[in-house]
């Protein structure tokens, strides 16, 4: 064995922020002191602020999945109309949530690497006046596809229904304009673009998805939305908050801050595009071509090669981590990560791996050709 | 400004081991209880394990310089007569040394580059035998030229010489075999192949060297070798130790004997036999061709351009930091780093980023042919 260091290189976790790490060793403060309030309190602004929007945004010690709970328990009532849009594994996750809480859910589901478009939301909403939600992804982790918010937006805005946005991947990999599209319900977690480890989600959400607070009858406890909002204000969290990935976060926000959220966006895109036109130059084809993503990048493992044995080698042969497929998937795709602290130096080392462990499994491989084509993509946008 | 990762690329400090890091996280601890002396113990005898040798080995909170200074202040008296090797800034030194403690010193100065061979050294013994020390690097730092230890040893050993060996970027990046070649003092440091932070120095001393210590003259007081023998025998240090850097070397010490040695020193040569192949196959020329060591190879910097803006443009395009030519070498050379927490992915990025550079300064550079040359070499090395 020589020397291979562990790199996090999956969608999520993604790899930690140093200095964020670094702030988790001050977690010995109580979670009632105006010592921590004022770390608290400068998460929530910093988080409004990197999300660019006037709605209220609330802070969970919970996974992201915990805000996805959270939107449906708080703003529903067993039997209402809502429309998902399903288009892999986390499509298939709000379909489940719908159903846990009996929602009268209508899945528009297509296969997974495709997405539902805005035209087939728009002609749900016509077909079911009393829809009250569409929920979608703005980035589906599981197969690299991004759907087009911003259409399916404007055709919502027209009706009495909230959009909901599981943007866990979207956030900081995709412009997502909150108040200006109006996106209802924007969800976040910690271990995305925001470089940190799993524990944390956030949620914005618009005074039009509060008026459904209002009416919803769906129980609900730990996730309370207007009670956080309350505690927000105050500086606090409802219950217990997770001290230290707090104290991390609010570290990787003034970092995000410092980058500027549209040049964190550019990154992912940039570093999209050069894997793109770096795996297409190796002779392999892309899971989700027609409407690919920036968070990650889904790529076809080639024909009689199992994916699942490019990740393997790549953990064996460089200790690098990076994503199979998810559910189905698996063994047919493998997912290279661009979101949050990701830099080209991590994308070249991950293709010289590819090339390596592609030709090692005996694809006609030209070394340096897929990282070349990466340099291409650095050379060109840094003359920009 | 994009995502730019900070990687600490140079010969030392070189890349930190992270579990290393995070055993300093215990250091509220204090150094005069057994929870601490067992810690220390592990430390000297898992150092004597790695360099293998049944000689006795001290530790010092100190930089590398601290030990090479102990060595000379507790084995030497007023008007020794010694040969200093000297073959660039380290060896530079040994002479620097040797004359504040007022040696009578034969220096053997070659070009920076180059290195003294056996030959000379037999020579400048042959011609006064009274001498009572070589003093050598085993790898030069500030050119990456490995000296010829064993060779040098053998002539040596026939002498009542002893050789004192700086091997502070040596161990871990070239064989040395202490015990079996006569390395009578062989000096080590942590922010080297040991993947800590500086502060630690540790060396190696045989019989015939502890001989010297019995007659020698010189005054010293910190670095006082048989207290520090006698308080080690004991599980302590003589002074207060640098806890923090110790509980990382424990942890360090951990990994590099799960490595193995052998494999470390394999791991070095291998990432130093591909960047001398990138290197080349860019058109670039080798400072040391001769006699190149695997701590670090020196690159000439190309016609026209300072090398200074190769290591400039490494830290502001890709945020890593690369070691330039030290002193009137400054300019002339760039060095990339093999010793220690170094793998084969840092190396791809290094020259993909290499490429980039080179291109955008004017040179008719080809995307990936240096990556490729690298690749080739793991490919190589895998298959064996």
């Amino acid at each position: 064995m020589y020397i291979r260091k562990q790199r996090l290189l999956t969608p999520g976790p993604t790899p930690l922020y140093p200095p964020a790490l670094h702030a988790m060793m001050a977690s010995d403060i109580h979670h009632r002191t105006e010592d921590f309030r004022r770390v608290y309190r400068s998460c929530l602004a910093d988080l409004k602020e990197v999300m660019a929007t006037a709605n209220d945004v609330l802070l969970f010690a919970a996974s992201g999945t915990g805000a996805m709970d959270a939107s449906v328990s708080n703003l529903f009532s067993r039997g209402d109309k809502v429309i998902v849009c399903c288009a892999g594994k986390f499509g298939e996750r709000w379909a489940e949530i719908a159903k846990a809480y009996g929602l009268d859910a209508n899945v528009l589901i297509v296969p997974y690497g495709q997405v539902v478009s805005p035209a087939q939301v728009e002609a749900a909403l016509a077909a079911e006046p009393a829809t009250k939600a569409v929920f979608v992804q703005a980035s589906e982790t599981s197969t690299g596809a991004a759907h087009d918010i911003r259409a399916m937006a404007a055709a919502i805005a027209k009706t009495p229904a909230v959009f909901i946005v599981d943007a866990i991947t979207g956030l900081g990999t995709m412009p997502l304009d909150i108040d200006g599209w109006g996106l209802d319900v924007v969800i976040g977690g910690s271990q995305k673009a925001f470089m940190i480890p799993p524990g944390l989600a956030f949620l914005s959400i618009s005074p039009k998805a509060w008026k459904l607070a209002e009416t919803a009858t769906l129980p609900h406890y730990y996730f309370n939305l207007k009670k956080e909002k309350k505690s927000g204000d105050a500086g606090e969290s409802s219950w217990t908050p997770s001290t230290a990935l707090i104290l991390a976060l609010a570290e990787a926000l003034r970092y995000v801050k410092q980058i500027g959220m549209d040049k964190l966006i550019r990154n992912a895109q940039l570093l999209a595009e050069a894997t793109r036109a770096a795996v297409l130059k190796l002779g392999l084809e892309l899971f989700a071509p027609g409407s690919p993503g920036s968070s990650v990048t889904a790529v076809k493992a080639p024909a009689g090669l199992d994916s699942s044995v490019i990740v393997k080698e790549f953990r064996s042969r460089f200790g690098a981590i990076i994503a199979n497929g998810q559910g189905s998937m698996k063994g047919q795709i493998f997912r290279i990560a661009h979101l949050g602290y990701f830099d080209f130096m991590d994308l070249f080392a991950v293709i010289a791996g590819l090339e390596l462990i592609l030709k090692a499994n005996g694809l006609p491989v030209e070394f340096g050709a897929g990282v070349a084509a990466a340099e291409e993509i650095y050379q060109k946008a840094s003359q920009q």
